[in-house]
């Protein structure tokens, strides 16, 4: 036997017993004739004690581990005098007897510290050596507990776990696919999911009326920073519901959530928002409502002023920053450049600042009174000591980009409080977007959201203003999930497939197999699918999903501790009947 | 709302009440003026009444009501005149007062009836309708179960469940990789994991200390009746164990399965049996212990008598059916024809029958006496009825033959009662196997095997004679799932490469990242793995791992109902640098 107790678990109960542990050495620290070594494992730290003058051999063996050592230790518990209270063991030390070098250690090239000096590149090379880091495996704890307390959840609610498959057909619409070649059907591929979404439809034909997957998907992008080739979701659907069923199924899987990880209860219902509402509120589809500073637009108020900049452009709008009118200028300036930068994309920045003495000092007083600004001061229920942001331009542009400013000054003023959780759901979201360049309806979803019946008369004559029936889950502005209530009437589907650009061929082609499904008796259905790992960041107060992860992939999709992806053997490439041809890049 | 309640839950406690119920049409009968139609949902069947002479127009609807029709009703909970016991809702029924057609079907081309009229192929053809059958949905929900109760059994004891990735790199050794080119680095490719063994020991070398993961594993083999490309794993491993720590643990867990899922209670250790054993005994290292019937070697009791088939052979045995005296000459030759199937390749049987008058009868009379006879059936402890049926060759062949003898027998005995369980730990595999064509040992499971320490000073010597500390779990002659004691000392490993013939540079290139990660600090560990199809199957009393899939693949790996793989468009194939070249079949 290994061990007695955890390197986590002794307390001043266990004095005078007798225990024995194994684990990692933390650090060791030489006194004198004492010599004290951290013993680590998953649950804890224990302290061990080597006494010179009790065991003079064994004093030496200890002062010859290395760090990262894996030993095995025998000993007495004791009362330590002087204890520490920051570790849970911290009462307690270990009198060791026998001393076992279970296997030695090569120095880290980092330190297995939480504030570690080993930089991203070196963390992932060394990824099992990171993952000894207490913060990363919590983190990995955090998702065990997340993904045990859905199923516990969903299992209460009738949820049967189905797994679908992960060898599929490729779909070209949407996202790229990863494929695999199939040997045994010679130049014919099998194609990763990119999420279940057609299978857990097939599974409500099927009847199964409660369906969750915790699913692993795939989708071959190009990786921006917080993007991984494979994810996983917890993937849902529902028959028999309409959108009522499945926002109250699924907010209740938050509150539970909430409760059982973070020990946090939600007395209330979540908010609700239309999709239009916070767009014209946030500027954006995730609005982050820990904090007000809603828009107020002012295209009426700023027009006929001879200001140029605010006459010639459809959407003028602000915020009002609470208690920031003595910001700096160099403060200021900071805020334009913030909205300059490309990625935002804004020309200019005008701000109003409501003075102590009830006057306002702003960046346009050349075209706007002390009166005028106070009109629009009083828009903002802007109050004496608060700073006034205001954009102008395009709309859709300028509601981005001041969305982006709004998240920038909250942030400044400490109002985005990580321990603060403040779900919402957004809704009625528009069931088609628009494409300029090809000039076509895309659908915002996927091509299976139902419409809101009560606009089904809008499909012909006014399709952009046709509502989905679909649902976001919003926390702190992060989408956790979304979804929507299917169609399950082949005559309004194929309807869809035609608002979409799709021939009956290529629909045939490409959901074939769904819609002669759906022709066996459908049930009403909808769903949703929540992010795992964006999530588990979110609970963990993680800027990334990376860290969430265990083995993580660069934003080249390359797995670097394994150095993952390679080159095959040619028998490999022969066996399935193809030739590597790489071309030159363009 | 859809409905109030589920087709499952009426009971003559909801006698009076008004209710809504949604599902499927199971079938109608129309009785003179009154129609009954059976609703069906997951949750059960409830029975609907339309009365002509109370609503002549509903009735009439009812009437045009379809096979698999999805209807929503409303009506009252009425007490049924003449009760169906044979139904959870049979005391009811539901007098209908509103029909509404929720979706329309097309006859189904196969009945939705736990005995179907259709085959194989149309009912993998249409999947989705095939899972509406009540037993095919009970093999999902079991599956659904078994994980469930697996993962809260796991969280009980401290185990992580930790998601490893899916795309890794190609390793050529074992069975071949299905890989995934790299849009993102020209020429290369990722693999799916056969299994997740690399990673779980590297999260031991990351003291992750004990995880699992229910984890899908993919294998590019010819498919054999009972193999499926893609398959799940209940997969864990745990550090600072003995091979004592991992049986009990895995025991308790299938101890907690078959009470929470089965109800039986396994109150006894469950039995252990050395490889060596399980061969001598029942010629196999996954037994079927729910019945004796054991081998019992006979060589040197036939020798010497002429006989130049036993005479010749270096391996003679036989096993002894109970009572089976009786059986008639065609009996007796459907044995003889059995042995003698290519796939079990037996030359001939030799029969003892042990008659009523002590006497005996046998097919080599001519060699041997009524005494000689009668000294075998001894070593049988065979009475009077009892049948001995004997096989000889070459030793392993014969045993498998044997095997294969034995289980049929048994099958036709009654003796392989599917509700019955017998587990088994199958202990001290042989660490390495000699391949005769190759002429050099293979591991028996993998490289990462542990010797039994005690055989380490066989390591040079006697290789064959060394005991991996290996283990299985076989219940009923199914191996369920297998696992060792890892090898955590670097120098260890290193020399087990060399017996296993891999040069320096080619474990580098295979198992490099695992071999630098065990430098640091790699503690004891060890592990194993559960098949879940087939442990699903097994609960489920199947006889294949296919049903208890939600879509699984056919013989060629195709999923027809999906129609994958298929070919896919030039444009993904320029885009991820290959070209298809089929060559012709050798």
């Amino acid at each position: 036997m290994f061990r007695t107790h955890t390197c986590g678990e002794l307390r001043l109960s266990n004095s005078g017993q007798q225990t024995t542990l194994s684990g990692w050495v933390q650090r060791t620290r030489k006194m004198g004739g004492m010599t004290f070594v951290d013993i680590r494992d998953r649950y804890g730290i224990t302290q061990l004690v080597f006494n010179q003058d009790v065991n003079a051999n064994l004093w030496e063996q200890a002062n010859r581990l290395g760090r990262e050592y894996v030993i095995q230790v025998t000993g007495t518990v004791a009362e330590r005098s002087s204890k520490n209270v920051n570790m849970e063991t911290g009462d307690v030390e270990i009198l060791v007897s026998q001393l076992q070098v279970l296997n030695e250690s090569l120095t880290p090239p980092f330190t297995i510290e939480e504030n570690t000096d080993g930089g991203d590149d070196i963390r992932m090379k060394y990824r099992y050596l990171d993952l000894r880091r207490t913060n990363v495996r919590e983190n990995l704890e955090l998702r065990h507990r997340i993904t045990f307390e859905t199923r516990r959840y969903l299992d209460q609610m009738n949820f049967l776990e189905v797994e679908t498959p992960i060898l599929i057909g490729s779909t070209p619409e949407g996202a790229r696919d990863f494929v695999v070649p199939s040997r045994m059907n010679p130049g014919e591929f099998y194609a990763l999911p990119q999420s279940p979404q057609l299978f857990k439809q097939l599974l409500m034909v099927s009847g199964f009326d409660r369906y969750f997957q915790i699913a692993k998907c795939f989708r071959d992008e190009d990786l921006r920073a917080d993007r991984q080739p494979e994810f996983t979701q917890i993937d849902c659907e529902m028959s028999f519901v309409d959108q009522e069923d499945v926002l109250n199924l699924f907010e209740g899987m938050m509150k539970h959530l909430f409760k059982f990880v973070k020990d946090i209860d939600f007395a209330e219902a979540f908010p609700r928002m239309t999709w239009h509402e916070a767009m014209r509120l946030y500027g954006s589809d995730k609005p982050d409502i820990r904090f007000g500073m809603e828009f107020v637009e002012l295209k009426k108020e700023v027009s006929g002023h001879d200001f140029v900049v605010f006459d010639s452009v459809p959407y003028v709008a602000g915020i009002c920053a609470t208690g920031c009118a003595a910001y700096t200028r160099k403060q200021l300036d900071e805020l334009t450049d913030f909205v300059k930068k490309p990625q935002i994309g804004a020309k200019g920045l005008v701000y109003i600042r409501c003075e102590a003495d009830g006057t306002f000092k702003s960046s346009v007083d050349k075209f706007y009174s002390n009166n005028d600004l106070k009109i629009i001061a009083a828009k903002f229920n802007a109050k004496q000591g608060d700073l006034i942001l205001i954009l102008a331009g395009a709309k859709i542009k300028t509601q981005k980009a001041l969305c982006e400013l709004r998240l920038e000054v909250g942030a400044r003023l400490g109002l985005r409080d990580k321990n603060i959780f403040k779900p919402l759901w957004v809704i009625d979201f528009p069931l088609f977007e628009w494409d300029e360049e090809t000039q076509r309806y895309y659908a915002t979803h996927h091509p299976f959201t139902s419409p809101n019946l009560d606009d089904v008369p809008l499909l012909d004559s006014n399709p952009g203003d046709v509502r989905a029936t679909a649902y976001d889950m919003v926390i702190n502005g992060v989408e956790l999930g979304g979804g929507s209530i299917r169609i399950h009437d082949s005559k309004l589907q194929n309807r869809m497939f035609e608002l979409l650009g799709f021939t009956p061929e290529k629909a045939q082609a490409q959901f074939g197999f769904l819609m002669s499904a759906f022709k066996y008796g459908a049930p009403p259905h909808g769903g949703l699918a929540f992010g795992l790992d964006r999530l588990v960041s979110l609970f963990a107060g993680l800027d990334t999903i990376r860290d969430c992860m265990a083995f993580p992939k660069n934003n080249s999709g390359r797995d670097i501790m394994i150095d993952a992806p390679s080159v095959i053997d040619q028998s490999q490439l022969d066996e399935l009947n193809l030739v590597v041809n790489i071309k030159p890049a363009k």
